[in-house]
């Protein structure tokens, strides 16, 4: 599961195309594919969701993230609700 | 949709002259034309309108935004509520 | 409306001797003449006054506002209450 | 127990491999194997878990978290409550 | 007024040994004799007064004062109440 | 008791070794013995306690604390509660 | 009583070994003996007392102190309460 991850920028590289969850400062999440991102953390998803308790609040389709409102990053396929 | 996004400001490049939705850190929106950007994500938007609940709170025309207040940025034509 | 403007910075440069709108952090909007600003976004203002809720609060004339305060900023002539 | 850590990033270097609590800024914990971490303090955790009050809230697997979150790092097997 | 102004440093230098305002991010404002200032605009104030509502609350004398605390600084030969 | 300190960081070499005490933004208290540390303040202690009101909360073991989130650092021979 | 301060920094180098009150942003304030400081504003002071409104609440000796925590600093002969 954790093959391959020298460095953290690793993790994002192998999450290209791939369905991530991303926690914001704001106590927001945002589900989407991870297109591109960068050094700063500033990242690109496509098909983006605001979610809220679990439930998709509105789509806001492309989005331009800005790193520093970020908490983590999880590729959705590993994060699971108990 | 996604096509020729390798880096995030990718997306912003490609959005010059478009409208674009940007979400601020003070949890209001504005909407505009993206006129220009910078590395800092400082940008400048045409016939700017400030968003408030989906309602147009007041227009601000011409607009230079500061980059470290944005959470962030979306085409226009890409968001929709649900 | 926005011919001329490449960079952001371009929009503070068409502003010098204009009246500007300064919207800052702390919900506080100034309005004043543009007379100088650098690439950090410091500016200096003349005749500069405080607004809140539409209406001058104060005079303080000849003003030193350091850039990172700053929201946005927009020419005063392009903004509309509507 | 203190043996052979000269500068701060050798403690995580210790760590890696092994489960690690994670203090956040916005007072929740995460408990994970970390996997990697940079200079920035970037980490990336695999098996992450949100722990709230001593108590497991949710699993989010592989994790990226960006190292301005974080107050502290602590290996898990040298936390005790009292 | 506003003459010799050609970058926001300007207007610093041109108040060296006169009284300026300084509004802090805590609301609070400070009133003194500008001595020194640096590119981080900290900056030494003689006779230094805390001012709240108008009123001096107390005197702090000499005053070495962070930059990164300032919202605005401004002559106070320039400042009028309304 | 204050010989041989030139710099801030002679301070903080000088406690090698010992207990300090930890002041964080949080308003929280660690106290443990100091192993290393780097320019950016980032420390590591040993033997850590969290302490809220001179009582010790809970224990955690070897700690890697980041910089930016201490306001100061005593040693904790010097602190004596009046 | 402000002769020789050319730059912000030198009314700091005035005061090492003299008594100096610190201004912290989370609204306390530290009186001691300034021992050394660094261009982050960092410094060390001795005999330091945590001070709430004029009153001594607690001594903490020797301090090292966060630079990005502070205010102001006044050399203490120069404060005077109105």
């Amino acid at each position: 599961m954790a093959n391959g991850i020298e460095r953290p920028l690793d993790l994002l590289n192998n999450s290209r195309g791939k369905e991530i969850l991303v926690q914001l400062k704001n106590d927001k999440q945002l589900v989407g594919t991870l297109l591109a991102f960068d050094i700063h953390i500033n990242i690109v998803l496509d098909n983006t969701k605001e979610v809220v308790g679990g439930e998709v609040k509105r789509s806001i389709g492309l989005t331009f993230l800005r790193g520093d409102t970020i908490i983590f990053i999880s590729p959705a396929s590993s994060a699971r609700k108990e």
